[in-house]
């Protein structure tokens, strides 16, 4: 008998003694015995405990910053050994090119999320959310909305396809959150769950309780949680709505099912323009990558009746000259098994439904294929899990089982329609999708349709011939964008970039004065107190600047020589500063005015401190808005504040944002806006290796 | 008998013919008998597939900027008959200053989301959240999240103790999302929602089916509902839980209950301190305002033990002095009845639990109070819902009880503690709160409780000498932050700006080329097509000007004396472009450079067209970043193409926003920006008018 697979809890591996009713995981292609699975007997409230006392002390001593750092060095260990995961990935069907998806847009994630937690949070704890909003009219009373961490745990139950991809991708927002994660994977897959988690564990780069693993099924789970965890469960429409009945209040619960996800052939891609090329191209990727097994493949191919012999021919030539089915082991084989025999029953079983229901066998048949074995040998498998591409077809009115049932493998359906109306009909009737795709070069089409579809959908992809080449495919999350969609497709979002860290977070509406929201945000707000004492605020390292530090310029009278001396300097002749009669008769001018780009030139020579210091840098400007005018004899004078500080973890400098307000001689505010500089941590000299750093500049 | 209360359904006023088992509503303070309420034989299918169909039609003809000017007009109608509907809530029990918070606060909230509406959603039917995420190296494949209105119908159902403002504030962004609304009042108050509506109805202004009226119960509403559709709900957690249940796949339910709030009295805030007597004075309003009906109010009063004395002192003394119960018609009378005697038995039960589990009456008793009835005569009224301020106090550890009950009236308890972690452990044993309140004046005690709380909570209020005065209360939702908590207080979402308008909108990833996601956002996207013929874009006015459409500047080199006479112009003299050997040592600088303010101005300088036009001033500039620095002897030139357009409906003008791209002679990119303008709708000259404008300027 072959071992039982362990779990990782409470920073220790574990498994049950023995258990002779562990479920037993076979290879997909050859049925040989893998391992065995069982949690008999395991601890999950002590897991439970663990994640929430020992995970989030370890991760709530960090920054979002270094909590980006840690999950870079756990994307470069899983980097270093994806043949590892790629060669146990086989044994559950997958080919090199599925394993793709699954470990490197694993390993994908992590990275970006990395990326994009140290480009877009701050380096602290708290993320503030939208600008403040003033509450009262002297400036005293004032709301923030923030996003704080929960405090609890984020359990994980997924599916079988993805054991890398889909557990990194919640795992990921999830440790930048600063919250723990339990993963729970699939039966199927278990093993390739464990190995990317042992990696990680062998690291060392773990912070105590971020990540725990449980090999097996977890009874009774929910009756642990409370407030302040999380379930994001990956997996049937049918399985996410019997977890969520059971899920306790406060607890949230996000689901992402599979659906019966949608792609349309636009009017205007005929047979013989690129648009329909690149149609074809993508449907065949999505019924054959992974055998089709993903939650977010094309189950629903939407075409002009015209066009219906046309795609089934490109398609049929397409399958002939391209998929070699067999054993992933077996050289040249482009496509693998599914997962298990059960799957591939289960799949036979809603292709009979669907074919019961009106759909014709366009291409390819339910009769067991033939293969090519690991050696090489070509013949019947019957211990494989193997189905070929099948295209189903239905003529005149699409039937409701159309919409409703999945077959979870190599299987699509093609549906007709005849006004642009109708095929937004066809999408919107499946009840809502994980994504649609549109193959359309028109982009008056393209409108009409996301008006149409938009709400059904939590992503969709116009194909053309302009994105043919580089798009990410019909089938693939990214990092970036969410994945998940309303109704059927669950009504969860994961990924989605930062969006994906604050559905680990909590938003709360914080009010109090300016000083408070300055303490609590770490953002300086108007109003709170500042310091102007001391040296100017551009000799101070960021080991020494602190937010309210600021300089009071002196005073500046702009002369209507200046004005005219800065025109011909830019070439700036624009009439309000050139023309008294023309100004005077534009609505928003006295008469001749200041240029905005004189107003802040001079402020920064206002403000400025000219001598080499711990200011490397200014590189970036924001938010500016010219409020009042100035006129010929009105005097400028710029207050700076420092407003927010972001060291880097990676360099010996950061970024300070600061407040610049230009004010005239009545005190009336002239221009507001935000002065973004790099500035080093410590006096020291040019740091090593800054040379490095981009897109930044004077 | 009284007549029954219409409902307003598909554009008509309808009523049961008569129905002997009608709810009967009655007067407050007077138990006399005010209307019937019934909905026997309602088509609430009618009602719903009416919204669906008219509503969503009349809606999605406005744009997001239309719908706000409507607003505007229906809080207008509302505004000028305040006083109906003053004199209808006395009958409720509200007094005056009680019909300040719905009434006035309702038609806040439409007046807010007006204005809202106008300056932070574009001025079309779609909402970009984020920027573009490019998915591929040549600029050929995006991403870009957008939100598209729910295409279905938003069913409020609301409690009694806030008849305008809790529709107002439901309906407000529903509408400017383009979600056609049917308000379900609780019976209780029923009269007077039908009351605002009717004023509505009266003023021709709504679009057709943007607004129905359910005057009494919704039997199998949610049978009727789908995909698309969505459910607000306030009132208690347990109705919302049976509710949860019943609604189906797709829909969303957003719940508002009623949570056990706290309020903090901090360490520092001792007796004798303005924080002491801010509390105070905060913890009395919210046990007498509305008699203490609100979602909001404190029920827990968390303070050290060692002030729980004076604490009660002081709202004795205040509560002595100013609480005059009656009848709100009553000269003089400061606090109304509960709504109805049921209320008021329910109210006494819930304190008998409370004192079961351990309470003490520290403040007010349990027995009929002596009132002032309409007539001004004094005496006890059995007729009357009347319920005098209550506070409880529990010595020692508090039971578990007093985080569960909620007695729904005048009535908090005192719960001590010795450390912060315990005041915050008991803030949380709330199990999800609406709002806390945290009286503090040490930034220290805000920022640890905060990160002990903030998950616990949708909202955070922090009371200070700062902010007292000025501060809309703990138990006062503001328009602008959103309304809501997790767990016990329902983890829905309301209000919060554009938030609650986006929770009306699904989110959905788009992917595709520049093209697509220009014309599918109405936002140019680096890569999209251009138009440099014809005129300058500057001579466009918004009727003739495109997306797209671009200025390509000649170049100009940046001469070593530019640079020098720029500093010595504006004063700026860094060393980085004066001192060769200092810039050099740089980490970012090759050796002096020009000033990233001389780029921008003579950016400004190359594409401006000087003579008077449709471009009346740039107020303003974004997201500016120096991404290559520039050296004496290189060139620049700076594309400028116009990316979003968003007229005015107020105005004769309206906004443009350009993406700036300075380049340098070896098209490397220098800076990159968004210029922002006011252009005239039409060629005309100055508009009328015009000079009302605010926060505008060359």
């Amino acid at each position: 008998m072959t071992p039982i697979l362990p779990s990782y809890l409470q920073d220790a591996w574990w498994a049950p003694q023995d258990d002779p009713d562990a479920a037993v995981v076979r290879d997909a292609s050859t049925g040989e015995e893998i391992v065995r699975v069982s949690t008999a007997g395991i601890d999950l409230a002590g897991a439970i405990s663990y994640a929430r006392a020992v995970g989030q002390r370890s991760l709530g001593a960090l920054t979002f910053h270094e909590r980006a750092m840690v999950l870079k060095q756990l994307a470069g260990v899983l980097n270093g050994r994806r043949q590892e995961l790629y060669d146990l990935s086989r044994r559950a069907g997958s080919t090199l090119r599925d394993s793709l998806g699954d470990v490197d847009g694993g390993i994908g994630v992590l990275f970006t999320y990395s990326s994009k937690g140290r480009r877009e949070l701050p380096n602290g704890t708290v993320f503030v959310d939208g600008p403040p909003e003033p509450l009262s009219k002297d400036g005293s009373f004032l709301g923030q909305h923030v996003y704080t961490r929960l405090p609890g745990v984020a359990v994980q139950i997924n599916a079988f396809n993805f054991p890398v991809w889909g557990a990194l991708e919640k795992f990921a927002p999830a440790f930048l959150a600063g919250v723990p994660t339990i993963v729970k994977p699939a039966t199927p897959t278990g093993y390739v769950a464990e190995a990317w988690v042992r990696m990680l564990v062998e690291s060392g780069l773990l912070p105590a309780g971020s990540l725990q693993l449980v090999s097996g099924s977890v009874p009774g789970v929910f009756d642990h949680l409370r407030l302040g965890d999380l379930v994001g469960f990956t997996g049937s429409a049918s399985t996410a709505a019997r977890l969520r009945a059971q899920v306790g209040e406060g607890v949230r619960f996000t689901s992402e099912t599979d659906s019966i996800n949608a792609s349309i052939l636009a009017p205007d891609a005929a047979p013989g323009t690129p648009e329909f090329d690149a149609y074809v191209a993508q449907l065949f990727a999505e019924m054959t990558t992974k055998a089709g097994q993903k939650c977010t493949a094309i189950r629903r191919a939407i075409v002009p009746t015209g066009s219906v012999a046309a795609l089934v021919d490109a398609l049929r030539e397409r399958i002939d000259r391209r998929v070699v089915l067999g054993d992933p082991h077996a050289e040249g084989v482009t496509m693998g098994p599914l997962v298990s025999l059960a799957q591939r029953d289960e799949v036979l079983r809603q292709v009979e439904a669907l074919r019961a229901a009106g759909g014709e066998l366009l291409l390819g048949d339910v009769e067991a294929p033939r293969v090519v074995r690991a050696d090489g040998a070509v013949g019947l498998a019957p211990e494989g899990a193997f189905v070929a591409p099948i295209l189903l077809g239905f003529a005149g009115a699409a039937p409701r089982d159309v919409h409703d049932i999945e077959a979870f493998g190599p299987v699509a359906s093609v549906l007709t329609y005849e006004t642009l109306a109708e095929a937004a009909d066809l999408v919107d009737d499946g009840g809502g999708s994980l994504v649609t795709s549109v193959a359309t070069h028109d982009p008056a089409t393209a409108v009409e349709l996301l008006s149409r579809i938009g709400a059904y959908n939590g992503r969709v992809l116009f194909l053309d011939r302009d994105d043919a080449r580089t798009s990410t495919g019909h089938g693939a999350p990214v990092p970036h964008l969410v994945h998940g969609g309303p109704g059927r497709a669950g009504g969860g979002e994961e990924l989605g970039g930062i969006r994906a860290v604050l559905h680990h977070m909590q938003r709360t509406a914080v009010q109090g004065s300016p000083e408070m929201l300055t303490a609590l945000t770490g953002v300086w707000h108007q109003g709170a107190s500042v310091s102007a004492e001391g040296s100017h605020p551009f000799r101070k390292s960021l080991a020494e600047l602190r937010i309210g530090d600021r300089i009071d310029s002196a005073s500046r009278e702009v002369a209507l020589e200046d004005i005219e001396t800065f025109a011909h300097f830019t070439g700036d002749t624009f009439y309000a500063h050139m023309d008294e009669a023309a100004a005077e008769a534009n609505p928003f001018f006295p008469g001749r005015v200041a240029h905005g780009y004189l107003l802040v030139s001079w402020a920064a020579g206002l403000f400025v401190d000219p001598a080499p210091g711990p200011v490397l840098a200014n590189y970036g400007l924001e938010n500016l808005r010219f409020v009042t005018p100035v006129s010929p004899g009105d005097e400028i004078r710029v207050s700076l504040t420092a407003k927010q500080i972001t060291p880097r973890e990676t360099d010996e400098y950061g970024e300070v944002r600061w407040d610049a307000l230009i004010r005239n001689q009545r005190d009336e505010t002239v221009a507001t806006y935000d002065v973004l500089t790099l500035v080093r941590k410590e006096q020291d000299p040019a740091p090593e290796g800054a040379h490095t750093a981009q897109a930044v500049v004077a």
